[in-house]
């Protein structure tokens, strides 16, 4: 059983000279306000000395704590509704940029440095940090470490993973690892490295990361590309690979809804189609300078419209443009909020099932009741975020108790064929039943052995990943 | 403590319907020749299901194993010349390419399916599987997974890990983890299948795993360049990258010495220079349909002759060629050990330090005694093979007692530069003494909690990673 982190807590973190705030709003809402955390008090460490220093009060006074990044999290992996309050541990305070080394296309970063911050600091040196998605403005590297989360440029650079080579992180005993090796290759001993990342704070506190920087492409060429169905977007997919060699960086599905939700909620941005098609991809090709990426992506369009895949383009005609059209795509998940989702789906299935998923879920999910369905998401990498939305002119509210029976059905779909329930968000405390339901049992049990052997009095982010 | 797999207990296995057979030379030597293991018995199982009971008899009876693939590792993890003798098991009959998914870039393949077998099988689908080194005809892949190897491609393809989507596996309690998704994104718990990759087969036995495959580059263009030392040929790396995009496959460094040590143990090899340069990169470039690949190279090598970076070079003129290229290259192992390296090191650095490093080793270690030194490997990874050879016409014999304190040299320089004493080896039994005098401390005391959690009785691969 844990303790509250109360005032008397505040009072004796205060006492170690750690800094702390009271719980606003910030700290224990999510996004999609579907969840409120009961934490009272924040710890503001300075240092990862001082977050080990916490991690340890923590665990004396077993007290548990939610390692905090940005609060972008999307499956409440954030925020503690049951139980004992947590203390919130905000990385907020520590966001340097600890090293920057462009020979060798590597930047060391502290957890609370937020992408943007990564992405500027990678373009100083004149190199690319591909790490890209809508809340890249407010999302610390700690949190996307901690959820292994994607985005846009997972297809040519992985995810935030494979963008690690190393972490610095505090375990839940207050020992410090020493981790940020900038090294491709070191093969010493069991990967903690990846043990952590993925694990939404429940093992240890990341506080640096060693990532990968790119060279930036030379040439940039960006494009909507209308298609008949997500099936030719995939042959299109396919096309696009066979004749640009690995120069695709991003290849995003967006369906007619996502522009009518648009224009329903930003009637002032321009879209890119008078007449929005059923669906479409945003494309983007970045290459070396020995090659146009502008001519390369014209070539591959007509070679698409001579295979029936695509059926009308808009490409970006300046930097301005390229902005705009990503706006566009970075602008749907806030447009789907402003719709208000019944439910949000995260899913992935290897790339031949998606278009007869697609097919049986239009089948079986839209006549349980009447929905508005929403897809879109990073095809190039299987994932898609599928949505349900009620009737137009209703509210979300009358359909929240059907929100379970569309989700159970949606994943045993997906399931069925070979999927994931959560392909880039995360289990943390809104798909705990869906993890004990698909998950293998002996993973299961494998990780609750790990937990209880490295965090034995379930100090850390207690109630995500496991039902207590 | 542990019981030695004996006679006895090989007629338990064979009750239990598991083949066995002894334990000949194959099953206990390793290829340098350093370590003889005890093990007499060795169990075949030909299915999952069989490894799993095997894993249950050897727990029942305290009975510890090794989960043996092609037996090629350079670091002792698969031989056990201390304790009990444990069990081997080997993986031999377990081959089988258990389906092929083009489309989706996917493969599964049981763990004693070779790594040459696996290239054979992608290539009857039109398909690269990129994982390749001089042992390839008899590594395993999981034997390769177990120490996360890499080999000639892991500049652009990443190392064993990062081409492994899932992994099936038995567990130390015999049970099966069924992790076999063939998806490029899936956020649900920890990730075991990084922590089973590199555990050297301590945390359980692979037995498949789903891999990914790539697109055949289009043009492909082979050629040696000779470079005046190794920091113009970081710098060649560099040109090539800005060059080329991500087009590089290979960029492997030769010395010398070792065109010198094929010369004398492969008279009839033909090799690229009459007059082997002081120094050379073999560089290889893989490019879409859209990009001359040998034009790409040809231009790149003219910038870097202006720019002082390249003094000659040899471009294979055919495929037969290139493989000739690649013979060179992949011989030099063989040819080290027909000479016989008193020690030999497999080390990674930060890139800007291999420069320097090498420098300063040469003033450093040159000087401990007459030796000759043989430094090749892959530059592009920042992995380098730094080998110590005795002078010309005398045997490694008489420098074995040499052999510790010139490691120890050596890894204490590579360590102080922020390096690894193990970059593609994994640590086996040979390197436990630098784990434990290099490794984070931290992270050697979570290793060893979670080996203890997971492997309570210590059968699995027992005497590698950690002293017993």
């Amino acid at each position: 059983m844990l303790n509250a982190a109360d005032t008397a807590f505040a009072d004796e973190l205060k006492r170690a000279g750690i800094a702390t705030r009271p719980a606003t709003d910030h700290y224990v809402t999510e996004m999609r306000g579907n969840y409120r955390g009961l934490s009272e008090v924040v710890a503001l460490p300075a240092s990862t000395e001082e977050v080990a220093q916490i991690v340890r009060l923590c665990s004396e006074a077993r007290v548990g704590l939610i390692p905090f990044g940005g609060g972008t999290g999307l499956v409440a992996g954030q925020v503690a509704p049951e139980g004992a309050a947590p203390l919130v541990l905000s990385l907020e305070r520590m966001t340097a940029i600890r090293a920057a080394y462009p020979e060798e296309n590597t930047l060391i970063a502290e957890a609370g440095a937020t992408l943007a911050d990564i992405q500027s600091a990678a373009e100083d040196v004149n190199r690319l940090f591909p790490l890209s998605y809508g809340s890249q403005g407010s999302a610390r590297i700690g949190g996307a470490l901690s959820v292994n989360s994607g985005g846009i440029n997972v297809l040519r650079y992985g995810p935030a993973r494979e963008l690690c080579l190393g972490v610095e992180a505090v375990l839940p005993n207050g020992d410090i690892l020493h981790g940020l090796k900038r090294l491709r290759k070191d093969n010493t001993g069991y990967d903690l490295r990846n043990l952590l990342i993925g694990s939404e704070g429940t093992l240890g506190v990341i506080t640096a990361a060693a990532l990968k920087l790119f060279p930036r492409p030379a040439h940039v060429a960006t494009a909507f590309i209308a298609v008949p169905d997500p099936a030719e977007a995939l042959d299109l997919l396919s096309l696009f690979r066979d004749n640009t060699g690995d120069s695709i960086s991003a290849f995003e599905l967006i369906s007619a809804r996502s522009f009518a939700f648009l224009r329903a909620t930003y009637p002032d941005m321009r879209l890119p189609f008078d007449e929005d098609p059923e669906w479409c991809v945003l494309v983007e090709l970045g290459t070396g300078p020995s090659t146009d990426a502008e001519t390369l992506l014209g070539e591959t369009f007509e070679k698409a419209m001579e295979a029936n895949l695509a059926t009308d383009a808009r490409l970006a005609q300046s930097g301005q443009q390229r902005a705009e059209f990503w706006a566009v795509r970075e602008t749907i998940p806030e447009a789907n909020r402003k719709i208000g989702a019944i439910a949000s789906h995260d899913i992935a299935l290897p790339v031949g099932e998606v278009p007869a998923f697609l097919a049986e879920a239009d089948r079986e999910i839209a006549v349980l009741f009447p929905m508005r369905i929403n897809v879109f998401g990073h095809l190039g990498d299987d994932n898609l975020h599928y949505n349900i939305f009620p009737p137009e002119g209703e509210s979300r509210q009358a359909y929240r108790d059907k929100a379970p029976r569309v989700t159970r059905r949606i994943h045993d779909l997906v399931m069925a064929r070979g999927g994931t329930f959560s392909a880039e968000h995360g289990v943390g405390r809104a798909k705990i039943a869906d993890l004990e339901r698909y998950g293998d049992p002996t993973k299961l049990s494998a990780m609750r052995t790990i937990k209880q052997a490295l965090d034995p009095h379930g100090i850390m982010n207690p109630g995500a990943l496991f039902k207590d």
